[in-house]
């Protein structure tokens, strides 16, 4: 049963990290799109988001399952609920990048941001592949350094988030409404891909290390 | 066994119950703040967000408690593991409020959106408390007609959403950059708070009839 189990369990990382080698790619893609805006591969982002949310979905069931049949506790019982929560943050990753994609179709042949604020833009891209690659290795390898390092890398684009803002509402910008919504939504979904991926490292850490938030009483 | 098991689902239950009750406050609150600019309304809420997340985290340590020990399966393993989701969604939601009331305190003495949008964010408002309302009744009697409400009442405030970027893309827009900032962002926190009920409202009705979605091969 416990040999059952453990193979069960590299199941569920193979799977999670399967989703998130997915998520890698399609923010690679989405920032580009959205850097360059190329639509075509825009709108490859968009219609590859239902694979991975299709992914998920099948490794919830293969986790569910595996409470069911193998009634779990303790740490590995937090494995299970742990993949499940990870699952669903790969998603909200997916979606990231799907509304990303989305901006550089709505507005092209346009760019989606002005002359100004595309170095910025470049780097909060670059700065999230680089994390999806780094979650993915994370995911491979529990090395807790690389979340610490995910977790650096999202006090960066925090700190581009703002900024956005700065140069949005400086004397200097020059951008119309729709400029200015757009860079908005942009530096949001940007951010909060990092965010999902800090939310996803922080398990890793706690599992591979077993520093468990306090149970409730 | 059975008669703790319920019992202890009983208790999930009731959590939930209170933790939407708390957001439908928050919401309420975070509305009113933001639509009468009211500062020490907004720190209220900003304040009270630690106990929403407080009380998402221990209702999850119950929850996986209740795993290990009940080890329960098929449908009552079902409800367990949608309240670990209802919970983090509804602990989201306690987000999107903070996120409103945060645009409310920043701008203080001035309102958050010009005087265009203003009928159009009051609306949004109402249509979210009246969510969180029918949200919190749903997870007490589990009565599905109200799952079709929300879901009604969100397709409203998408098309408000959307009638907001009609409005700061329109010809007749004045509102500076700033303006064209919070108004996205904050259109953007009252859609997600719906988005979210409405994912939970899935969820509640599927364990109500039964109407789950395939099982992963």
């Amino acid at each position: 049963m416990r040999e059952v189990f453990q193979q069960e369990l590299r199941e569920v990382q193979d799977r999670l990290v399967e989703i998130a080698g997915l998520v890698a790619e399609s923010i690679d893609k989405a920032t580009r799109a959205f850097n360059e805006s190329d639509v075509a591969l825009a709108e490859e982002v968009i219609a590859d988001d239902h694979g991975i949310d299709q992914a998920a979905l099948a490794l919830d069931e293969l986790a569910i399952t595996i409470l069911a049949r193998q009634q779990p506790v303790a740490r590995d019982l937090r494995i299970v609920v742990s993949a499940l929560r990870i699952s669903a943050s790969l998603e909200r990753m997916g979606d990231m990048s799907t509304h990303i994609a989305q901006l550089a179709r709505y507005r092209f042949p346009d760019k989606v941001v002005p002359k100004t604020l595309r170095p910025t833009f470049a780097e909060m891209g670059r700065l999230d592949v680089e994390i999806a690659k780094k979650l993915t290795e994370l995911l491979t390898t529990e090395d807790v350094e690389l979340a610490e390092q995910i977790r650096n890398e999202d006090d960066e684009i925090d700190a581009l988030h703002l900024q956005v803002f700065d140069k949005v509402l400086g004397e200097t910008w020059k951008g119309e409404a729709v400029d200015t919504v757009d860079a908005t939504l942009a530096s949001r979904y940007h951010e909060r891909f990092a965010d999902h991926a800090v939310s996803i490292a922080k398990k890793v850490q706690y599992l591979a290390t077993g520093d468990w938030a306090p149970e409730a009483p």
